[in-house]
């Protein structure tokens, strides 16, 4: 292969990299970027996600596995200048790596069926608390992240950062219609909880069955859920607040309520390899 | 009283104010700055904790009872423009209103004598952790957060800002010496316990007892704790990734770990309005 000219910042694969910063570009082509190395160390890990890696040369020396991975799966590896390099990330700090990478999103049929654990974020429109949702989503255990409603897109580049690499190992799913959402998880057997401060039941009330199979329904930052979602839920859901905060930060509800699921679904034997979901399904 | 001068952003008193964003100034003062709305009315919600409110003209007509409790409290309310008021504010959007604070920012000293939840955050370097890490001490009804070691000062404008007004509502301590803090909790009778990935044992594993008065040790965002400062806990503890999530961001492990122990406190009756911590301390 004849040594190809260097990329500079009026290539068209860096342009075209480079407009993968807007959502509509990234819709258009079903194409989004992962930066810095471990974001890149877990695309790589998910084979034929990474369309092409762009790597300053002291990142290639710095990396010597990631670029023998990409090798190894024939991905491009396009040695770039800090100029171009910076050109292509959205953040400040990529240290020296950026990948080009087909869309991890999926549709609402990438819900496992046998899912115990789901979050559903409804119109949630920060891309770091989207990202946030999925890595703590993915530590919890959860079986997929549904983004639905007006939600941030997952792959924006704030979002990916956030979420820590976890954005590759779950289903991510994006579907706008929340009652389709709430449907298809009812009918598989999950109870719908939302979490929401004005909730009827506070999330360590004995009322409440954390050990059932649950999707956990979170609502917009500033707004919390609309009334619909709410109405669409089988309980709402309050996590306590115990002292004089106004509230918690979405991503730290998340947190809670996936835990303690995690926490009664697990003490319950729901969460242990091999075992099926049976008598533990909610009656609602 | 004649009217004064219009402030510049040449007058003294904005210069004093813009220098409060460096912490060597903020030290030497003994001043901070609380920026938006939420976090100048939870000020003002402190007797004599604020020394001056500067307020755009937009910013008075909004929030007129603020300005109400600025006067009641004869704390001086300086109308300003829109310039000197980006001059003075860290924030890209405190909407028109910045208070000037006395510090919040206490001793060891006012640690309450019969707390019985309490974190304890060593070299923690980032202030948003900071303010979340306070803003979720806050919900989960925690007795103080103490900052020790190399910590970020928690009236860092970026801090105050995540902590969405929880600074002004519980102890807020500086201690640089860990092993002294550890000292003053473990001889109020709280289980000194570390949150670390290499915990011996996970967050709910039974052999643990959560009801306990509890102080959680948190550590440095990208180095966790140091092994001297696991060293002095009764215990290290995990949160548990069940997924594939290299680890948790520390507020959010935080949080996880603070309302793991609310409820066990709780459901104990501990947490309990005239409870008295009596046979559920710890041994250790």
């Amino acid at each position: 292969m004849a040594s190809p000219e260097p990329l500079t910042v009026r290539s068209g694969r860096v342009r075209h990299a480079r407009r993968l910063a807007t959502r509509a570009f990234r819709d258009k082509t079903g194409e989004f970027l992962a930066e810095g190395p471990q974001a890149v160390r877990e695309a790589l890990g998910v084979p034929g996600l990474v369309l092409e890696v762009f790597a300053t040369v002291e990142a290639g020396e710095r990396h010597v596995a990631l670029r023998e991975r990409a090798a190894t799966g024939s991905t491009p590896w396009s040695v770039v200048d800090d100029e171009v390099l910076a050109e292509v990330a959205d953040s400040t700090t990529p240290q020296g790596l950026v990948a080009r990478c087909t869309s991890v999103v999926a549709g609402l049929d990438a819900v496992p069926p046998a899912a115990r654990l789901v979050v559903v974020c409804a119109d949630m429109r920060d891309p770091g608390n989207a990202g946030a949702v999925i890595r703590c989503a993915d530590a919890a255990g959860a079986d997929a992240v549904v983004l639905a409603g007006d939600s941030v897109d997952p792959t924006n580049p704030k979002a990916v950062r956030a979420s820590a690499g976890s954005l590759f190992h779950l289903p991510v799913v994006v579907h706008r219609d929340l009652g389709e959402v709430v449907e298809l998880l009812q009918g598989r057997g999950l109870q719908v909880l939302a979490a929401d401060g004005r909730g009827d039941v506070g999330l360590f009330e004995e009322t409440l069955d954390l050990a059932a199979p649950t999707a956990w329904l979170m609502g917009n930052e500033a707004h919390g859920l609309a009334e619909a979602a709410r109405g669409l839920a089988d309980q709402v859901v309050a996590v306590p607040i115990h002292g004089r905060a106004e509230s918690l930060n979405l991503a730290t509800a998340a947190a809670v309520c996936l835990y303690a699921s995690a926490r009664d679904q697990r003490a319950a034997g729901g969460g242990l390899p091999g075992a099926q979901p049976g008598d533990s399904r909610p009656s609602a």
